[in-house]
């Protein structure tokens, strides 16, 4: 990622805006979200036809900003800007690209921590549970409210490829191309028992206070905790050897254990910064719904058949990602989806990338994703039988 | 492994001993543990010429109590206890076994909560630095003090797999065979990494206290939240995925979302109750000294050499045990020291058991490995050149 400490005055400035739903937005809970207001952005412009439009789909801490600045002082771009922007892999001289904070975040979208209607104070854990579909449900009133008359493409990595295949399922009509990047058809129990103990993390904070925490005291180290074990499982073994090892930090000889139980080892001060600067940025209560949704997201229950008959009507061509050292989401998560499509004689391709950065590589191997996204977003597809 | 629900007056029998060290322990750090305990236990008889003894050490959670019981009522015998008895794998009528809990422990042995015979009071963090080095010195002055005059073996799992590593590099002529099972000669930093969130999550604790929790309010849901995690990486995803599936526990409609954040899935229930029973038997201090002891182990930085330097004294006959699933300690950990054994000529055994078990694996797969210890202990040591 560039990083630029002068102001850039030929840097690409991006605006955050904001949709108000005109509608209470029906959750798959069986509540309603009233007044709900989706954070996005969007970069390049929409064609007179209305379907140049690409949307991006984030990852459990993403957000709506997901390339350029928004201002030349702005120290670091979008969490994409390396896959998107004017001339990039996503161009967006060409592309209207538009990306959004999803349902029960915390950087704009209503969430957790905002204000209930009815009651005038922050739902916490009164917000009703949030399912991927939920998510996409609100992106698609926001691409109509766009005028987007059919996407080019939903593009997303990790939770971000959750909604991509949600969007495929869902809306099979409106959707020509889908790139689910790094992720699967739903989650192992391993995922779902790696979500668990983040919480328990979180809930054994004394700040947290059942949801109820105070904004200027929010439960910071049980949030740092579940972001630390979270961030262990997107990196491999590989990469934590090659940055790490098992170097001591600041230590002149190794033989000085120092206090033992502050950290001592460098992966340990690393996640230790992880943790601190992800308190900053993230709420605790967002952290329990989005991981509470990834838990849930599970394609093959939606239409209560099998993985095949769950993507039998889809109709977007599917281009889908794994990376060689991602065991999150190990490369057979995203084989078994390409087998189910293949059964239904769907348009796929597929490609393990190889790389050692683990699950993270979605993010970091842009330059090989990228000619392979920008491919497949150039490439005709093949004429219907 | 057997439950009785009836007192069984045929069972085998153990008792738990104490032996107090008659000097103070000099430790790595370079402090001295004063009036050091050593709980342990025996059996089988020691012969006449003191060279029919096993050692077993135990992995982190583990006691002294690996075989038998303490009473007939007992329902639970040993923790390895498919493993070591009257003719079992390892025979107590043939072999005299000794197990002790390890220094730093909450067994028995001198550990954190024990008291400081300089204070009057806990040592709680005030309690040294301990290392795999000192568990196995203690050791070794217990088996002195048993009139061990050479072991016959040290086997062990695990942290355990450590112990036997440190035993056949300290006192190579000592020790006659050695089984390290499911182990490495160093932590990956993914290891240390998992143990950092572990002893992060005590720390977020307001019961913890800095270490000095009162016995009667210890840190139960940090401690739970470690174990849970740690608990995770002793299964495999295969493991995890018979086990628990995506099942959701006690609901008839999975439809049913409940109370999103207490337990929903079956997995989540099954590591809720294994963080709260070891709560019960476990003590938040111990965790951070043996996890740490762990952390630290390097057989290699112990010589200030490579691995072949580190073991090229060494004179035990090895057999090495890998469990194909075992994530936390894969296979290729294994074959490193096989690899360091075979370039100094050093008689060794390997094996890959092929297992779903993950790394538990070392106390389930007991008839396949406990097979090979069997004929391993029994089969005469080639010739010398």
């Amino acid at each position: 990622m560039v990083e630029i400490d002068t102001p850039n005055q030929n840097c690409f400035l991006v605006q955050p805006r904001d949709f108000q739903l005109p509608e209470p937005l029906p959750l798959q809970c069986g509540r309603a979200l009233k007044n709900a207001n989706i954070r996005f952005e969007t970069a390049g412009t929409l064609n007179a036809e209305g379907n140049n439009a690409i949307l991006i789909t984030h990852a459990l801490s993403g957000d709506a900003h997901c390339c350029g600045r928004h201002t030349p002082s702005d120290r670091k771009p979008g969490w994409w800007d390396d896959m998107i922007g004017p001339g990039k892999w996503i161009d967006t001289n060409r592309y209207f690209v538009i990306c959004s904070n999803v349902l029960g975040g915390c950087s704009g979208t209503t969430g957790p921590g905002s204000i209930d209607p009815d009651t005038g104070r922050p739902y916490n854990l009164n917000f009703p549970v949030i399912t991927v579909h939920d998510m996409v449900q609100a992106q698609k009133r926001l691409v109509d409210h766009l005028g987007v008359k059919h996407l080019l493409a939903v593009v997303g990595g990790s939770m971000g490829g959750m909604q991509v295949l949600e969007w495929a399922v869902t809306f099979p009509d409106f959707v020509d191309k889908v790139v689910p990047i790094a992720t699967a058809c739903c989650f192992t129990p391993q995922n779902i028992a790696f979500d668990w103990v983040a919480r328990e993390a979180i809930k054994a904070d004394p700040d947290w206070k059942g949801g109820d925490y105070l904004p200027d005291k929010p439960p910071a180290k049980g949030l740092g905790a579940a972001r630390m074990l979270a961030h262990i499982t997107y990196l491999s073994n590989e990469s934590m050897d090659r940055k790490f090892g098992r170097n001591l930090q600041d230590k002149s000889d190794p033989e000085n254990y120092g206090y033992a139980f502050d950290f001592d080892f460098a992966v340990e001060s690393y996640l230790q910064y992880q943790g601190r600067s992800f308190v900053e940025r993230f709420d605790a209560n967002s952290y329990f719904y989005i991981t509470r949704a990834t838990d849930y997201f599970d394609l093959t229950a939606e239409t209560r058949g099998d993985l095949v008959a769950a993507l039998k009507d889809v109709k977007s061509s599917f281009l889908l990602v794994s990376f060689s050292s991602d065991w999150l989401f190990p490369t057979p998560q995203s084989v078994k989806i390409v087998d189910a499509l293949l059964r239904n004689r769907k348009e796929v391709s597929f490609c393990e990338i190889k790389s050692s950065c683990g699950h993270d590589a979605f993010l970091l191997e842009v330059e090989t994703l990228g000619r392979m996204v920008r491919d497949f977003l150039a490439t005709p597809r093949r004429k219907r039988a």
